[in-house]
């Protein structure tokens, strides 16, 4: 018995030291990508694999602690412009780093489709699922290279959420200040949500941006909408769109249509893809996005996913 | 007993996790380099500590996928133009990123020499061990930043391999299309292998490169020779090389000679080396290479290499 | 008792596969930094997150050799100029990589003060808890990208450490070459140390710097002092400074003051700072430092640290 008494002292020792801990994990990719709006090549082959640190602890009195970064913007990470930090408890959650704003916590995006999500296509997201924010994804006012905070409070159903962005772009002077409140109510298979958010440059006059969305689950159907209204420099912005996600056994359809109205540009796109699990982690994953601005064409990829 | 069965408990339930995995390992060296071509601080320390992610998962179905990468190649992994990703099942194996051609992956290079392996010192490999191909070390044709694709099958004693890099240079437009092609037999200690390759750039006429490669182990002794032939716009090219391996205990010798003959410049090219197995992982290992060009001196290296 | 062996049998399996193993660890920290030099914005957010590898094995021999590095920091520990390398025996420490000279190795710093620890405000860490050495830290000669080689040896309570900087940069051409050699003696709560280090630039005069350093511990008071004296092209430098570290239960107080004469000009400056342990590796830190060049303006941070 001597030697199984050991191993199960070194199992309960093992066990006390991963109350802090650094677990790895990974993803990859590999597949074609369409892009109808290159000059040349336009089918082409695309991987990338990736590896990702997810940090957690504990401290004495019971605040959680932890942290987040992939190996390809570890650099980025260590001056707080990706990742994030954050530390938890009975008051809530504050994270730092490369944080959404508090609009984007509570609202989201549209579902991604195609195994690469065929994002980054056209300015400020009207051709792809990515719903446009003042801080994050598609941005005109987004800070790279800058930590952002982010405070979340759930109660019940309640999500309140605070973002702030400060301003201060470690690279290039960016004096862009942004500030974010967010709130979502969510109930059995449904959920409401409101954003309001603030972009404030140091030359010209502010951006403010109201936004507000709802999601539904009936049964294995998801069904996702927005509609967000910009003011000030931002006035001549409105944007709606819908998305819907259904799974039938091991496949998930998903898609969306969206209009973005900048005043100057009226955009409607949509995307359509699907996922087949094909269990350990791997999932065999196409997508098509298209949208109606002249001269541009349709997007397309088929791949397999992994996840490790 | 209680407590023993929940050491087995969560031992199974490792096992069962680890299906889809991320294994960390490393490697370094240290020691000093000589370089007879530097104009000053011809030795020199030299250094290094990398890490290494491998990623494996199984599919439902049983088809087996992963990927690899190093930290240092982090963000080149990340769109594909270091690393890969595979997967692989009955019908061979498909792996996508920084991926050999066919005929490299077949005929291969020769014997590296020392602890940095000395390569690097001229164009097209020509003084040391790197077999020049028209994909990958020391290449004309090398499109950096662009995922390739290879697909090998094996079955008995044959390898078929094919390989396509398709030609799109993410940080610059690069045109440069290559496709490879090549076949092994190995049986007992004996292998022989053929590839045939193209590059065909945008610009200028095509490429074309056959290799026939062959390799036998006598006891601790393997023998590896190559011969290749260049056509179209390589149709001056000849190169031919002869690479030892002889193992005794703990020492394994290590020598090459190559004539790579490229129409308007022609060179005698050759190294030797040697590795002592430490134990543990820790091998001391130095080499000196040299060649006949005018001009250009001695290159050698002496220093121990780890691996974790 | 099957599956009870079984696990026993894992476990040392495992065991004895960590011989030569790789660590992963990581640090994190989240606050505020206040810094009154600042044209605007002095007030920031500040977060950021790293992991480390750590890589150990042993040789058959006994001989117990490593490295470690920072995800962050990958692509410079590939060429030496960041993270190290090291092999260990009887005869010694040799460590190649981004080592500190040998002087700084056994005179070493002031105590660290503030979550960020508040370092590079103004050149020659004249402002800053880093003492002046000609390699590493703030040093006018400090040779980037490069690996250097640091030899120890103890016995008893002398240490004896031999550094070198090769003097050549990988990135532009650097020829400062740097040696140092540094002697300690510690015995109980004390001890006393002196280095000496030259650095010798391809253009220009050597520099020359002779440093004497001191610790004492008493109960959980530890007192630092050293002196430091230039020659040579940095004949007109004479710095000087003492540091306290004082722990209460949790808490630790630190502070230090130093004044560096670099002969144009003359800086005092100092820091305070404590830190709160939290558990689990949290620790709420803030610091604040100034100094009393015209002009310049106090510098202070507020936040946690967290390591995992």
């Amino acid at each position: 018995m001597k030697k199984v008494l050991l191993a199960t002292t070194v199992l309960a020792l093992s066990a006390t030291v991963a109350a802090a801990e650094v677990k790895l994990s990974g993803n990859a990719r590999m597949g074609v990508v369409y892009n109808g709006d290159a000059a040349a090549n336009k089918l082409q082959f695309s991987s990338r694999v990736r590896a990702v640190f997810t940090m957690s602890g504990e401290t004495d009195s019971g605040l959680a602690f932890g942290g987040t970064f992939r190996a390809d913007n570890a650099g980025a990470a260590a001056n707080g412009s990706a990742g994030n930090v954050f530390i938890s408890g009975a008051f809530g959650k504050l994270t730092m780093g490369d944080v959404v704003g508090a609009a984007e916590e509570v609202v989201g995006d549209l579902p991604e489709v195609g195994f690469t999500d065929l994002s980054g296509g056209l300015p400020a997201s009207i051709s792809d699922n990515d719903t446009l924010f003042l801080t994050g994804d598609g941005s005109f006012y987004a800070s790279a290279g800058n930590p952002g905070a982010l405070y979340t409070y759930s109660t019940g159903g309640l999500t309140f959420a605070v973002g702030m962005n400060d301003g201060f772009n470690q690279v290039t002077l960016d004096e862009t200040q942004a500030y974010s409140i967010g709130v979502k109510y969510a109930v059995d298979g449904y959920s409401v949500s409101l954003g309001y958010e603030v972009a404030d440059p140091s030359v010209g006059s502010a951006a403010k941006h109201l936004i507000v969305g709802g999601e539904a689950t009936f049964g294995t159907t998801t069904v996702k909408a927005f509609y967000g209204d910009g003011s000030g420099a931002l006035s001549g912005l409105k944007h709606y769109g819908l998305g819907v996600t259904h799974k039938i056994d091991a496949l998930t359809v998903k898609g969306y249509i969206k209009k973005t109205d900048l005043g100057f540009v009226d955009v409607t796109a949509y995307g359509i893809g699907a996922d087949y699990a094909l269990g350990g982690g791997a999932t065999l994953s196409g997508g098509i996005i298209d949208n109606n601005l002249p001269g541009t064409k349709v997007r397309a990829d088929l791949g397999i996913k992994f996840s490790f």
